[in-house]
């Protein structure tokens, strides 16, 4: 049976999380691996309205934390599908933390987390494809190819001279 | 003042925790975001050792997750410090999942957090350097570099032509 | 200081929550209290956005619970200010309990918490106008007036005699 | 086979919960819907005493919050059955928080839980009648009745003109 | 200043529990360490109730758990003052567990938590006396200092000679 | 089948946890019972090394808490087998706080949990033995007899009379 093709904004979802004490250090900032937690929460409902089916997490790719955010600030988390491949699903999460008090609003991060779709017994099973519709879809669809490239290499599973679509980004003078 | 220079071991820390259901989807898996969520606190344990001082996280590297690891299993973290900058810290992290009645344990995950450590006010400040003693901490301080290269580079903050280290891995032949 | 108008979009949020084994009584259903609680977070979230202060919870309306929410569901709850009052502000909420796997997806409950506004030192503050803009909106806004004077009177702070918006909703054909 | 009457001091129960820091808003003040949870929990647990059944939160009637409760204090909830319906339990809450050291106590909170019993596979059941003994029980058994029919008026089951009981308390001049 | 003595009654406190999945071990039961820590909150309500004072937990005395108590059970603690000496208060629990739908119900355990009175600083102040009134509490205050005998060896804070209370309950024949 | 002697080495471990918000108490210490909490995890888990079995808690021994333990802290605790007796197990922990920015490190607890083994239906079943190999094990293992002597007068199983071991403790003059 041939799988729906599915859009990104079937995939859209927002989280908004409160920081509360137990979320923070001793200098009263989020910790980032509470939000890297919420985040992961955030990408997996995400990935299961790409597939309808239980989704476990397989990566995350690098992410990078520039902002302290503060006890009492909320934290928006969006997410959404970016490319599906045979089994595995990657979503893109945006990230923004809120002094609402205050009104400053700051983009904290942005990251990838891939997901792959498995049944009731833990096996893995086949995704619908995603189809991109807006400029900014088709730009981080497009890119899915390179981030997975990267995390084949890292995994030690892909030899780094047939990252063909990574080598083009990263030395673009030599490869073209 | 100069800062006093520390050892690998000076900063390895282990930190044991037990699956509980609250931990774990609807497979009773454990689910990802809460493991990065440990090897968050372990690793900031152990860049603590490293520089008595408060840290922050500043970002985790690609971290891949293989293995499904269930209710009730024991998930050993073992961090200890890589490589220091001049205000960062990154730590590297050995995960295992153990299953104590069947006798299974495995290796679960490998993965580099980085922090940077700060003053009360939040202020970054310098950290001691790291010297490596075994040859297996020698090749994590010189693979650091090219990490740190591929941080800068994801993180926009380096031009890729910049980065000569990690050239040196993606084309071998051409740069040695 | 004249306080700017605010409109309902400006408090508008949404918050998906994944039901998790802790969350659920011993027939994996979503317990009444942790929903309830989720839902004051929610609403305190676009309260703040209204007011651009700390809010404390002031009261929450009648509250009814339908249809069992299973663990794994995705509990999504949409909140935005339906009036403001003095220094009141009275927060709509919508809940929907989804079983992605299934594609089942329920109106679970609509509800009302209200806030007050209050300073650092915890005094209450005026807060800025609600201006309706769509008809929906405008239909919350004016039921705003009975729900208010239905909660004075289960407070015991209003004569059910001078409950004038109350009666009109009782005694339709006595009052119009 | 007939259910056994069961009286209000069958059901009592008292729960202290201490405020901890994650239950607590930036105020230090605990949050309302943290309450709404500990209530449900108490009510819950009154329920079952009743009718020896698994029940499940129907609905809570209006609860407001009229004074701040402090990181520290203690919050103690008393709960015992008021009367029940064919299938349907409800339950009063009486909430008392306390600092101790500075020796104040002070009513927090009246309110009204009500629960339906079901079986294993979530079906509803009948449950006990509760037989008043005290004179207090016997006017919280009275009011259930207009309690009973505001709920039912504001979950969109009763029309207003029905609800003979309720009219009775807001409107006695006319209905006397 | 005389402090005012106090009686048991005037310490006593009742805390509920329900058991939930995070409180459990994979055979569904409570763990010890979770219903250790729910002692040590009742108790430290009670002790503070005793000397309206901030406390802080000094010991706990030997506790068995005899029986296994399962998921969805109701968790009973009544814990009240037993004996005060100069700065320490010591605490009786009795626990026990309901399972409500089947009508058991067990004593669970009995066990002494200590406290020490502080002040804002942390530094430890005089206690009231506790004057006992029943029989029962007579016999709780005579075998306090007994146990405090105990406490003092196993802390290696008193020689076993010098425990004339203690040779008296465990070898009656050689001290009398 | 005769089971395989364990060494103590088999059953180390260790278990590192920062102090949160949550674990505190209002002057920002930890309280004991979140401690006793931990150190039952920590337990259980180096028992079930020892056994490779589901085990559940039997009982603690007293615990004394003599230093206050700071939010921000790290807490380390290690555990080890001392003695195994038929189908029980004791565990040794050694418990210390770190206040890593300052440089401290106090030795906070000693303390002996104990543990059965149990089949999947919660039945008690026989643990290997355990072979102490260094002087400090020995040790261990030879006041183990002692400890059990008294836990099982404290839980009324044992008349002191015949509590030999015990006696030795408390008459040594008499005794040897």
């Amino acid at each position: 049976m041939a799988l729906i093709t599915k859009k990104a904004k079937d995939s859209f979802i927002v989280m908004n999380e409160l920081v509360l004490p137990n979320d923070t250090n001793t200098l009263n900032n989020l910790m980032g691996g509470r939000l890297l937690h919420w985040m992961d929460i955030a990408a997996a409902i995400s990935a299961q309205k790409h597939c309808n089916r239980i989704v476990v997490t397989a990566s995350v790719d690098n992410v990078s934390f520039q902002h302290a955010i503060k006890l009492g600030d909320v934290v928006t988390i969006e997410a959404k599908v970016s490319r599906a491949f045979n089994t595995s699903i990657e979503v893109r999460l945006n990230v923004w933390a809120e002094n609402i008090p205050s009104g400053s609003r700051i983009k904290s991060n942005e990251a990838y987390y891939t997901f792959v779709a498995v049944d009731q017994s833990g096996r893995t099973i086949p995704v619908p494809e995603m189809q991109p519709e807006t400029e900014e879809e088709q730009k981080l669809y497009d890119g899915a190819l390179r981030r997975r490239q990267l995390r084949l290499i890292l995994g030690g599973k892909m030899k780094p001279h047939d990252a063909t679509e990574l080598k083009a980004l990263f030395f673009p003078e030599k490869d073209q």
